[in-house]
């Protein structure tokens, strides 16, 4: 053991050198000459206190790694730790080759440390730029469950995850401790390491303020059998967290081992700066330690000491190559931390197997003629896509698959919850495609290290509550953005969003259940990352998701009714339909010429609402022109330079004219209509109705007067839009809405819309 | 306690039975003829599974209140259990007390039944229509920190907080449990019951499937005294309860008690359905437990079967009148749960003592003069304010105070933090008016609860990381939305957000730091509960703050840069500004006439770089007449018919012109922009320049430049779109865009802009 500790305590010198000059050194990489304030980068950025910690795990991982052959990934929760990381990558050589310039040697070093923090370089966190990464670790919370996505499907797999004690404090990382119960044989393992130095940015942290009692009996709680590796006064660090990663790796019965490593903040450091502000260990070490080295002597001395404390000459020859020593600490190259394929999971990819969805559809004769739940006729092509891939596909669901209507899912696999619970449970078992867990958080954080690592699986997810995790998507269209940028990155299958139970339709719920904003949060993304559809019915369902789920790189988001109702397009229509992206409805039409007014529809209460709208019209206005157009690929309304689906000007005056007013029954917020349109000429003819915000627990009809979207509301304003009709229109538009409260207060009477609503059905 | 258990368990009955009836029937309310049919709702929406439970623990509490005295504001997680607590309302006869419709007698009660999920009537979850309370729980997660929030700096309180075990696997509630360690001796207490019946929606809960001792080493963890009442197969589970809390309440030394009580889902219910579905104690007893009974004759038989198993005619006179035992067990009046003031916060809110700004502003000579960080400059105002309020205000921010440049405050306060934590701190007391965690849902949710309780507070954020309580303030906005209609509410403290460390200069973190998307969030809220300000400088932040902390019913967001920089308006200017919402800059203009182009900006950065551009302006194209607009509310811009804020057409023409083009130069994404000025006269005449989602670690002018938003797009954006200006505007800003270039080639080399852009200040 005593052999190893050293070599891995040299190990750890050259990583924490090489850490700390990158935040500082831009010159002058080996100490070879006294250290002048010209070798300094002017702005020095990055963090520090969490540096050496990241080092000593991945110099334990690599040990252990090299003596057992264990198949390791790494996910490194304090992201901006990543000048130790990107130590590390260039000690094992992994750096060099994923870019020659990054060689191990002087002028490779030099290029390593210069470009961390410079413009045009490395970024001051984790990223997809760097190997072995598929998580960010910017914003905090989601290491954890990433990981465990990881995980499942790979039994040999093994999922290191530090985790900062910052991180820790926040909801997503308290949540996913429970993902244990989630995991089952067929799964490879997660070892988690709470990185416990004591400090965020300026306080300490709640696992600071824990006893050692505490926080077995948390981890206990939460199914884990905790090690404690106190390394804060260890005359021999390495040895202590070498003996708990054997002693972790080796445990395969009773529950899973995790590790508590206490350890000193910012170590390394001298306990003061020169202005007698403490440093290691405290928060002040948690950035750059000198940031004024530059320009003050006192900072430079104090600097340059710190860094020849490691004595780069013992660890470097006059070339800056590393000692011998030191470089045969890695494992041999295939199981580099940084060169696992799970790192780079699209090339692990393997596209799913997507079963015709012609065998699904739903036979429709004439439009409006069939009624069918969408959801549900996808669950059956879900069901068998699970038989196809048994080990390459999941479904994560807050506890709503059924009550999304996707439960034919379960006659084909069982939802995973690996525990002997008591009592009564239907289509549970320890091996399952799906995960139903009541946290958003969770079900995003498992899908992403799932499909970064190669595989595929689908969110289904209440509309409103999908924006829990707005932030997390976030994050991960950056990653996808960068990644795109990124030369070897190969792409992995895009993250796929059914979002049901829209707020339409929520009978048992009510207004805290009505929310389609993540519409709106999609239209910030980057064009080459975001896809939004809205298809009317099961048949479009069915052709969206082929799409989707045969995609790479995307974030696609699906909205779609549960509910049973019409269905308006043949399978074939569907498709046609489908690869359009918005198209004009010829049966539902009154011209094939001019319009007087466009009746516009996206999402299916939109759909049915604009197509009763269009048979009134009939019988009120029958000489009015109308174009009914349908549009299932929102981002199609997008001017075609804004947006590769945007329709062509000539497709897009096609649908809508060039100068037709247009009436917009919408899904969502009508800003997301109006933010689509932009650039479009004449956008201002645009009438969008859509959610405003009104609504409670009432019924479907109500929540559409209430939002202004009912069949009357609707043909009301498009006499009233119509040219030439401002007389007769005004007229009629009244006529429409007495007949609308005329319902109303039959829907209040007798607690149910009245059977012209609930019953009407399409007829041409 | 036989005799109380008694009492209790008829109480019980009479809960359960409306609850039950509240769910089904719209007549024949007492059962005093046959069931029938026609009795029934046609759509009987609700959530019966966790009722029982709820009535248990409000029965118990009803308990104690009455014998201790003890001031209790309870708050229910499962909001969906509504029936249950409409039913103790009306029996402890708040709900008469607040609507002579819900009297204590047979038509009060039918009133209540009837109105329960029917239109117009109480929605299916609770909602600020119910007195006593202040927390929804359509979304779960935050009721344990809401209960905290409503705790703090109210020594006399104690807060009831019932959490299902469904919403508990949620992040936000896992990361709650903690909140004690940020509780002090000033603060009231908080008694959380973990309503632990083992099923969410259709699956066993995590803590089902923890064992007795996981969760007693879980929460012992945590830092509670765990308390477990298993009441499933109890003689006298009142009696257990009541123990419990009587244990817990008299308990004031070591770690506080939380109860963990082991119950029945659906408990009341018959074993199975008719069709042999089973009922009580699993997942199928959570919503309607009879939805056919309507059209089922079966079902029916087993409704009324279930209906009469509560005995109602031994509970109510024939008139409907409850038993004078069961009225007996509420509190007294002013103790009733519903009736506790802290339930309608607006009754005990006063106005917080604002200092003047004046003494706090910078003086401003000639513009962009003076530089100063404006958090910088709000902290010493903030640090007066928390000297004169030193028990109703509160700053929640996660762990990034002094980050934000709001380290002045701490001059006059400590961050709270309850444990006797080792090692090195600053600032950090049992008492304090900050609180800083790694948790944006802990500082959401403890401040809506301090809010909606009649106190005042700030939340600064990192902007970017913000987002992660989007659907929090998503349910928030809404809670503001119907509280707004409730005519005895009255309105609380606004809910103030500081956004800043924004992403344009972010120089120790990279992409994952920068996103401006809580703005587009906040445009998607109803006009009378949104407001965004960007105030540009020192003195316009002191302005906005002033006029946020000082309103009421309002989510304030407020984005503001941390950076030094240059200060535009005096203190005079700073208000009338504030006051317009967007005005012209006369001074940065080169017109008071009719300009060829506007230049314009909302936000810190972009008004420097629209300055810097107006200046380039004046050398290359002296003779091109600009106006220079600063917008400081992002909402003047909308149309006033569309928001209130919005200016009129005159202003908004005095501003912008009527065809004038407008280079907008904009703090966040473009469609922000585009959302607000929707509806305006020929918006596309508006040339938006913001974040584009390009982003890195780099110097703050090549970020710039990656979103096309430094001074030189800008100018050549300008000469561009000037009518008139085609030929000439063309070569003049290829001639700026290569300057740019030259610029950016200098901060690659030097790894940090050159001083022209550094140094760069406006000179008139």
């Amino acid at each position: 053991m005593a052999e190893m500790t050293g070599v891995l305590s040299r190990y750890r010198r050259a990583g924490d050198y090489l850490a700390a000059t990158m935040i500082h050194l831009k010159d002058n990489f080996l100490l070879q000459a006294p250290l002048r304030p010209e070798h300094l980068k002017p702005r020095p950025l990055g963090h520090w206190g969490t540096c050496p910690g990241l080092t000593m795990v991945y110099a334990g991982l690599n040990r252990l790694v090299a003596e057992t052959g264990q198949r390791t990934l790494l996910i490194t929760g304090p992201g901006h730790g990543a000048p130790a990381i990107h130590a590390n990558l260039w000690l094992e050589g992994t750096h060099a080759e994923y870019d020659p310039l990054l060689s191990r040697d002087g002028r490779g070093l030099a290029e390593l440390v210069k470009r961390f923090s410079w413009p045009g370089g490395f970024p001051s966190h984790l990223s997809p730029e760097v190997p072995g990464v598929i998580h960010e670790g910017g914003e905090l919370g989601y290491a954890l469950s990433t990981a465990f996505g990881a995980a499942f499907d790979d039994p040999g797999l093994m999922v290191a995850c530090v985790i900062g004690d910052g991180e820790a404090e926040t909801g997503p990382t308290a949540a996913a401790w429970h993902s244990p119960k989630f995991t089952g044989r067929g799964d490879g393992r997660v070892l988690p390491v709470l990185h416990l130095n004591g400090y965020k940015i300026a306080s300490p942290t709640i696992y600071e303020a824990m006893s050692d009692d505490e926080l077995v009996a948390y981890f206990t709680g939460c199914g884990w059998s905790p090690i404690l590796v106190d390394v804060r006064d260890a005359e021999e660090p390495d040895t202590l967290l070498a003996e708990a990663l054997t002693q972790a790796h080796g445990r395969d019965t009773g529950p899973p081992p995790m590790i508590v490593l206490q350890n000193t903040k910012g170590s390394g450091l001298p306990s003061t700066s020169p202005d007698g502000i403490p440093l290691e260990g405290t928060f002040h070490s948690h950035q750059v330690p000198f940031p004024g080295a530059k320009d003050d002597p006192a900072e430079l001395t104090a600097l340059e000491a710190w860094l020849r404390s490691y004595r780069p000459e013992e660890l470097f020859d006059d070339n800056g190559v590393p000692a011998a020593d030191i470089l045969a600490v890695p494992p041999a190259p295939g199981l580099r931390l940084g060169r696992v394929p799970q790192a780079n999971g699209g090339l692990l990819r393997r596209d799913l197997p997507l079963p015709d969805v012609g065998k699904y559809a739903v036979a429709v004769g004439e439009p409006g003629g069939t009624d069918a739940s969408a959801p549900e006729v996808l669950a059956e092509w879900l069901a068998e896509i699970v038989r196809l891939a048994p080990d390459t596909f999941r479904v994560v669901c807050p506890d709503e698959l059924q009550s999304n209507k996707l439960g034919a899912l379960l006659g084909a696999t069982r939802r995973q919850f690996d525990r002997d619970v008591p009592g009564y449970t239907e289509h549970l078992g320890e091996r399952g495609r799906v995960h139903e867990v009541l946290s958003e958080h969770l079900c995003q954080g498992w899908l992403q290290g799932y499909l970064l690592t190669g595989r595929h699986g689908l969110f289904p997810c209440y509309e409103a509550f999908v924006s829990i995790v707005d932030s997390m998507v976030n994050q991960y269209a950056k990653f996808l953005k960068m990644a795109d940028e990124v030369s070897w990155r190969v792409p992995v299958a895009s993250l796929n969003y059914l979002l049901t139970s829209d707020g339409w339709r929520q009978e048992h719920n009510g207004y805290s259940h009505q929310g389609p904003g993540f519409i709106n949060q999609m239209l910030t993304k980057k064009a080459t990352t975001s896809r939004i559809y809205l298809p009317p019915d099961a048949n479009t369902l069915l052709e969206t998701m082929h799409r989707c789920l045969g995609s790479t790189g995307l974030i696609n988001v699906v909205v779609a009714g549960k509910q049973s109702g019409p269905q308006w397009l043949s399978p074939g229509e569907a498709r046609a339909h489908c690869r359009a992206g918005a198209a004009v409805w010829p049966w539902a039409s009154t011209t094939d010429g001019p319009a007087d007014v466009v009746l516009a529809a996206a999402g299916t209460t939109p759909t049915v609402e604009i197509l009763a709208a269009a048979r009134l019209l009939r019988e009120v206005a029958p000489e009015l022109r109308v174009r009914v157009v349908n549009v299932v690929d929102l981002l199609a309304l997008c001017p075609p330079d804004r947006h590769p689906h945007g329709l062509s000007d000539e497709a897009f005056i096609g649908c809508f004219g060039e100068e037709t007013p247009v009436v917009f029954a919408f899904h969502g917020y009508p800003s997301a209509v109006h933010e689509v349109l932009h650039g479009r000429n004449r956008a201002n003819r645009f009438h969008v109705h859509g959610y405003l915000e009104e609504g409670t627990t009432t019924t479907p009809f109500d929540l559409l007067a209430g939002n202004r979207m009912t069949r009357h509301d609707l043909a009301a304003d498009a006499v009233r839009r119509a040219p030439g009709w401002a007389s007769a229109g005004g007229d009629l538009a009244r006529d429409l809405i007495q007949r609308r409260d005329a319902l109303l207060t039959r829907s209040y009477q007798d607690g149910q819309d009245p059977p012209e609503i609930t019953e009407w059905r399409w007829r041409t």
